[in-house]
């Protein structure tokens, strides 16, 4: 990587310039001091809402069977990878994660195998791994339902009236508290979820770590099922920060820790390219 | 019930009057025709956000219990029933469904010695009733969940972009696949949730009746969870198209019909009056 540029833009949030104002605003420089180098990207920027619709490749399926269905926005010479979908039914879909995986395999070879790996995030994705080749995954919309019920749910009242802030143990507490209890709820978060509000009420947690409570009892149902399906993660791939929240997770239901391995879109990116042919010496 | 009066008021949208407006403009004229009569209120009035703070009564309590602790607004001689508080760690609480649940005793007798009373809502209520007493309860958030996932997240968005509506047949199954997806479901709801957008995705799922669907997901979670801590449900009460839903719902998992009582608030607001002494012959 020589060089690195990001901006807020996403499918949800684009400039007045659309599309082609945004790539231009991250790439224009770059393209003006390498006229030859190729361009290609990832995620929801090849969905149905996105600049170019990429194909869905079914499961199982590797580096080769995405670098052979790239889609193209010809007057930027951008390519774009496919996602992926499982054969779950309904399918499962993800756009994005399929290249952080395929780059978590380059920079952690040991995964190629047999492993499985959990991508945290707003729609996470646990993905099981076979000689190379993602055979299935799932997708858990923990990092949504946390924003969604903080923002607009009763849930989120405690900790937007607290009149003050809440100390790094108090929430670490709050956080593994929850953890726990939705790791051992047999039967799912949902009769939990209440209890973010009436442990407030009944002066059993701070409401100021009433959030750290609920991300714990969010995260903690995650593993709960993630663990029943797929078995004890191998890696934890993308943003480190939520990653390492992940990890401590883990450890809270005694489970061995799991490296975190950042940087996997641009390498997935870069093997991408490569199997692709758009990778030459000029 | 010699009157009726209805506003859109709650404690999350007052008037500009506030708590004393909105009882004036519904009690004002009754109390000039009624002086001496006495005033009850129930619900989320007597909460910390509300206009008197009245009192969570722990399990077991029945009419009694709630009648010996009522609130008290002098300025407009109005009592306030107190809630519910359960014996679970954290305590799970209600305010209003406790009157209700008294009322649907007055009702139907039949219910008092042993019974299992839900009450469908943004907070559903699961009560076991042990001798005219609520000896246990629990919460699902059934309600505010479907709300904060149709108006704030992807899920939404299908039905919201849907360029058609949906005709009856086709909504009723979408709601029975996913009463019936969530039901079988022994993990929880949790990682089906996104199906209600692959779903979608995969045309297997009417854009204009995912919201069903979803809806469907949520309750026959909510069945599922309810049912192994409580049973079979003796009763649904509360609004008569909600209740309709969920009879709807028992009957997609073959449980037997369940009768729907209205008009339990009232009845219940009359027995604790009639319990606190408050009902006379003037």
């Amino acid at each position: 990587v020589l060089d690195a540029h990001a901006e807020p833009w996403g499918i949800m949030r684009l400039p007045a310039s659309g599309f082609v104002g945004a790539f231009d605003g991250v790439a224009a420089a770059w393209r003006a001091t390498h006229p030859h180098a190729q361009a290609i990207a990832c995620g929801m920027v090849g969905s149905a809402q996105g600049w170019v619709r990429a194909a869905y490749v079914p499961c199982p399926a590797g580096v080769d069977a995405l670098a052979e269905r790239l889609a193209a926005v010809p007057e930027r010479g951008l390519h774009v990878v496919p996602g992926l979908t499982s054969a779950a039914d309904p399918p499962d879909v993800m756009r994005g994660e399929e290249t952080q995986i395929v780059g978590a395999l380059a920079l952690r070879p040991a995964l190629s195998a047999a492993s499985c790996v959990v991508l945290p995030g707003t729609h996470s994705k646990w993905a099981r791994v076979v000689e190379s080749n993602v055979v299935d995954f799932a997708t858990f919309m923990t990092g949504e339902l946390f924003a969604v019920l903080r923002d607009h749910s009763l849930l989120g009242r405690p900790a937007r009236d607290a009149a003050t802030t809440v100390d790094t143990a108090t929430a670490d507490d709050a956080f593994a508290r929850g953890v726990r209890l939705a790791f051992d709820a047999a039967h799912g978060v949902a009769p939990l979820l209440f209890s973010a509000r009436t442990a407030v009420l009944a002066e059993r947690l701070d409401p100021a770590a009433s959030l750290h409570y609920l991300s714990g009892l969010l995260v903690g149902d995650e593993l709960r099922v993630g663990l029943a399906r797929y078995g004890a993660p191998d890696a934890l791939v993308g943003d480190p920060a939520l990653c390492e929240r992940y990890a401590t997770a883990l450890r809270t239901v005694d489970r061995p820790s799991v490296p975190v391995l950042d940087g996997a879109a641009p390498a997935g990116l870069w093997r991408v390219a490569e199997c692709a042919g758009l990778v030459t010496d000029a």
